[in-house]
């Protein structure tokens, strides 16, 4: 345990603030634009957070990513999802062919995927899918811990070891997605003890459960933590009892992303379970998130409330797989546009051509 | 009167409603698609509609317009804005060059500016401002009525022959944008008397005012509807007392995009108001808009849920111009890439490739 531990205490031990002044300049380069003082709101509050990650107020995002970790989670057994396990693995291989919804929206927004297979419980050996298996599925937590904590730890790395490598490569906006059926449970389960609320007001209806299977969820995910009884304040501890390999996985990402100073969008309920856990393990972590859409499951206002973020997008989705990362990707790159090509009032002044005729 | 009538009385008669059976065939189409059902929400929403409005499940919005309606308010004499009236044509001539908020995002969308001078008060001739100027601005409507009827119309009529000649140029999908200080001035007036909701409701802090400027924006905007009674369920009268040249020409761009069978971008409170003029004009019209961002101003929600329409950004955005339909054209292209590019479970039963190791 100790020799795994390396990559991780490094990364956290190494991970600093944004650079506030770089923040300050942002804000006053925006403020000489030629429009009212903050009347572009939201799209100036991202630039000025990503000058400040990147701690230049020309910022770059043109080299995009999107992570899509997938694995599968042994509580599946208990009838928590609507969908079989074993459209993991086919959804993992329709999202590295680029047909899925994060692939094609991806696509649309000039983002590469980058997609793990962290713990799929399915032999995945084909080109385009990183194979990094901790093992073939978890263990189902409501009879026991779903992972070791060697495993959520090898988890958390794994996200690290990505995001260096992407970063190596180029890459300066990163996107956080998925793909694991049952995980809508794992977060559930892991947000309810790191934030104390209930697993029946933490979890949702997931996708296309019925009533009944509703409350089945909700039992299962009360035995789950019962059975387990996770340190709240181990976010390892949490991530190994009651999470999956997926959630250690975008802990990894986001920690990896701050260490790197690469700005990381959240996408839905299950990266925010994630940047949850991350931003336990190192507070500093939020100031390089960036909040895509408000997810439909309760949980996920809560996790932005506690981070401070605020989702630029409200479009009522509930697929995962990275999509609201891509559509976010668009306005993060307006912002950049904002920054680097309009007027400031000093330009407008000093052409001429605007200035005949104005009384 | 009557003459000019034509045009305006042409183009109500003929806008007929969306297509419900493209509707239910597009809405078919994307529950085929390898995702739970609805699971895309607003993309989905989107995709629906415009299938709807074109008449067509593989839609297009590739060729993308902004209409920028600029002009001045006579009721600026009565210190309702921050910003001298001069800052209109100024501002103007910027927008034309491509340099303010709306043309780097457009550019940024990969969407066209059209650029009307319907009323500004400065003679503005220069190529790529399009001259529909009906006069140097509106009287000042604390006085009086704002401008004639026939001037309404013939703004409204500017909006339609806009709207003409972009969709015989081949635009398939439009936006709504404005400059003119002073107008959310007249678009709180035009709100506040067709939702008779007070002006202490209606009328938001505009751009950079201080409380002192909106408490004396509150009275001469109550003085200008005691001084004119508009009549609430005549839109034209309403228009002309309380509107501006900008609002009567956004009128005419939402009925001719309804007409032509174009969908339509709201962008913020002053495209909204005008929206309900035009939906009060034809209900049929609403069907032909797309809200993109909730707006500061409180009035846009009411407009928003009176036409039953839902913002897809929260950008906390006050610029106006049109910088929201620009980011909204980033997502309604998105949904057409889903509905054009996205596998369906078929297509992957099909493949052999994905089957490989599935139990």
């Amino acid at each position: 345990m100790e020799g795994t531990m390396e990559l991780l205490n490094k990364t956290l031990n190494s991970i600093t603030r944004i650079d506030d002044e770089v923040a300050k300049k942002a804000k006053q380069e925006l403020d000489a634009l030629a429009k009212p003082l903050g009347s572009l709101g939201k799209l100036e509050d991202i630039a000025i957070k990503i000058a400040a990650i990147q701690g230049n107020t020309k910022f770059n995002t043109d080299r995009k990513n999107i992570i899509v970790m997938a694995a599968d989670n042994g509580v599946t057994n208990q009838g928590v999802s609507a969908a079989p396990q074993s459209v993991t693995a086919l959804m993992t291989r329709v999202i590295r062919n680029g047909v899925s919804g994060v692939g094609v929206l991806a696509k649309h927004a000039g983002a590469d995927l980058t997609v793990v297979d962290i713990g799929v419980n399915a032999e995945i050996n084909i080109p385009g899918v990183i194979n990094k298996k901790i093992a073939m599925g978890t263990a189902d937590m409501s009879k026991g811990p779903a992972m070791t904590r060697e495993q959520a730890i090898q988890g958390i790395e794994t996200g690290i070891e990505i995001v260096n490598k992407l970063c190596d490569e180029g890459y300066n906006l990163l996107g956080t997605g998925e793909m694991g059926i049952g995980n809508t449970s794992t977060s559930s389960a892991v947000f309810s003890v790191l934030s104390g609320i209930s697993i029946d007001k933490a979890a949702g209806m997931g996708v296309g459960l019925t009533i009944e299977q509703y409350k089945n969820k909700v039992a299962v995910l009360k035995r789950a933590i019962e059975v387990n009884n996770p340190d709240k304040n181990d976010p390892i501890d949490v991530i190994a009892k009651v999470g999956g390999f997926d959630i250690a996985g975008l802990v990894g990402c986001y920690l990896g992303a701050a260490y790197r100073k690469v700005p990381i969008v959240i996408d839905g309920f299950i990266s925010s379970a994630a940047a949850l856990a991350a931003y336990r393990l190192k507070p500093e972590v939020k100031d390089y998130m960036i909040q895509s859409h408000l997810s439909a499951e309760p949980g996920a206002k809560y996790v932005m409330q506690e981070l401070g973020l605020s989702p630029m997008l409200d479009m009522n989705m509930r697929l995962g797989e990275g999509t609201g990362c891509a559509l976010a990707f668009h306005i993060v790159s307006a912002a950049e546009a904002i920054v680097k090509n309009m007027a400031t009032f000093n330009d407008i002044m000093l052409d001429d051509s605007f200035l005949v005729d104005i009384r």
